[in-house]
């Protein structure tokens, strides 16, 4: 199949970045929240192998912000989520799997507190913004529910945190994981946490107002120029490698959390107020049929996963992979499925049937960044 | 700058026509609704010759159904639109303009109702089904809002009644605009709307279930074979000559339903249980301040518009163009723009500030496909 072309338009969003990610030598994009989100510079491998040893910047302005903002800030947001937020900290952000009436996972975004009255929602692919709207309509919250011009951008690799000392200064060295403190970039307020769609390490920087994009962009490419910085991308072998779930890929609004491995987010008994609280008492009570997993696909490299792929054990279906690529460092194709229970043990034997024919293939618990190996 | 590729992924999924309009030739995507929309087979301009002398079939699957099931399907619909859906028969499909409680549009979908309790909502490229679900849920009504296995496809073209009718036989020919029936494929019933995304006249076929995609796509080339049918998808030149409007390019969540011009689909007064009613009353009384109008930009062909071009006049901005391609047959570049109440009357000379310069241009009321000229 050959690559096609992406058609841009107005619809599918420039980014504060989108000219530097331009001139940087942009090759691939995707479509995310209406906007354009780069996936290939030199190639997948080569970018792969550079995120996982030198710092990269990354246009994640995709990740578009809800904001909540108002007395009922809170209440609505303890709605949306399973998690239990009730003593989240103000420099806290959380990874939030937020849920419909029935338990379905309607987004995986990291909220972040940055006030009694006032949040944001750090949303993956779909349109948050309406639910959100949608419930405090009509359950006459008092709350304001926007989209404001924030633009998260990565910095992610192992040097990142010396890139992001060098620009910001060494105090951003105490900034634990998940938690975020205030930066000051030219006079301008930002949001800077410990955070991002790898396991390489990194921060996001929430530039606040578009007109800071191509500044802030700079200014790491200057800083950071005898590193080797580069311009990146979250990396398709890299989150899967790292057991990162990607919304729509992934899970959908069929999978609870519980299904998606995200039970050790859910506080579901505390999490009073949650519009999905009763449906995952009742999962949280008999538990998943079946799960995410990290599963290894034996064979050449296999082509990109398009389309759900059928696991097959004992000669029924027992799952689908959806997320799949040849990894470098482990050797082997990489992938993330969801398997029925009776094949979800480490080390089940399983087969693939993938477009380039049936694969014999090993159901893993574990990420495959944690299960040590050639790396 | 290069035209990108686009990753495809199961995120971006694909549709019960891919295989046929990959087999096609088909050149470039956009992604609408987290769904592959062609846009390019051969060439915009080749695609736009073809599409108003012949008939094409189009893969319009990303236009998703989201299905209102329940006593209280009738009294959510309402809530959406402003347009006076109190009287709508069941051989109906609507244009409505749907809104937020502000006023903003949220989405511009066809409405079809199927029966006293099923509205099918065939949705313009944002998660309307969040909204839909959000009021659904917080206001306790009793309704199932969902996304069926649904996907449109649609025969357009000044030969497409020619075509449906040796499909589905000549009683097809008196389907009135906006109106629908039922037609039986291979044993399936099926809805049958003349609808559709263009101004060449044709039809809307709602294949119930994905099997059925690839047979229905084969009948079709089949049937049309001495016809010169071909695969297509709506057209960037036709559309704008049409001033068919795209959800996100040429409006937005900060438009009102009579800054887009569709105040005739509003009938605030009557619409009771429209959430953003009180809003547009207040709308349709001071009227709106900026309003749709085409654009006729003149010189050389402009590049695609993927960001708000600036119209200027009397020194100082009065509009943006979102929209701008060449036309062939007008033999100028045709744009879709949002204009100051100062400047929209037909005819006013202003100025446009392209990628390519400052350009002169027109302002017109009436869509250029309306105009007569060299057609």
């Amino acid at each position: 199949m050959q690559v096609p072309s992406l058609s841009i338009s107005r619809r599918t969003r420039k980014t504060p970045f989108s000219r530097r990610v331009q001139e940087a030598g942009v090759k691939a994009y995707t479509v995310y929240n209406h906007m354009l989100l780069p996936t290939v510079f030199e190639s997948v491998e080569e970018d792969y192998k550079h995120l996982k040893s030198k710092v990269q910047i990354w246009d994640v302005s995709c990740e578009r912000q809800v904001e909540l903002w108002g007395p009922d800030a809170g209440r609505l947001a303890q709605m949306l989520t399973p998690r239990d937020l009730s003593d989240m900290a103000l420099n806290r952000c959380y990874y939030t799997p937020m849920v419909d009436e029935t338990g379905g996972m309607l987004n995986d975004p990291v909220t972040t507190k940055l006030a009694e009255d006032k949040y944001w929602v750090s949303v993956a692919d779909s349109d948050l913004l309406f639910w959100i709207k949608g419930l405090a309509h009509a359950f006459r919250l008092e709350v304001d529910v926007d989209e404001p011009d924030v633009s998260p951008f990565a910095i992610q690799g192992p040097q990142a945190e010396d890139l992001v000392a060098r620009v910001f200064g060494e105090r951003i060295r105490s900034i634990r994981f998940f938690h975020y403190d205030y930066v000051e970039f030219e006079g301008q307020r930002m949001v800077l946490a410990r955070s991002g769609y790898s396991k390489q390490g990194g921060f996001e920087l929430y530039v606040d107002g578009s007109k800071w994009g191509e500044p802030v962009w700079d200014a790491f490419m200057e800083a950071g120029a005898d590193m080797d910085v580069r311009a990146g991308c979250p990396n398709l072998i890299e989150r899967i490698e790292g057991q990162l779930l990607s919304y729509g890929n992934d899970m959908t609004r069929n999978n609870t959390p519980h299904e998606c491995g995200l039970g050790k987010f859910c506080q579901t008994q505390q999490a009073i107020g949650c519009v999905g609280r009763d449906a995952l008492l009742r999962v949280a009570v008999e538990g998943p049929v079946r799960q995410i997993r990290s599963v290894a696909i034996d064979g050449d490299p296999v082509p990109p996963c398009n389309e759900l792929w059928p696991i097959i054990g004992g000669g029924r279906q027992v799952g689908t992979i959806s997320s799949a690529a040849y990894s470098p460092d482990f050797r082997t194709n990489v992938a993330i499925g969801m398997v029925r229970m009776t094949h979800w043990d480490d080390g089940t034997k399983v087969q693939v049937d993938t477009p380039h024919g049936m694969r014999s293939a090993t159901v893993w618990e574990t990420p495959f960044c944690n299960q040590g190996g050639p790396e």
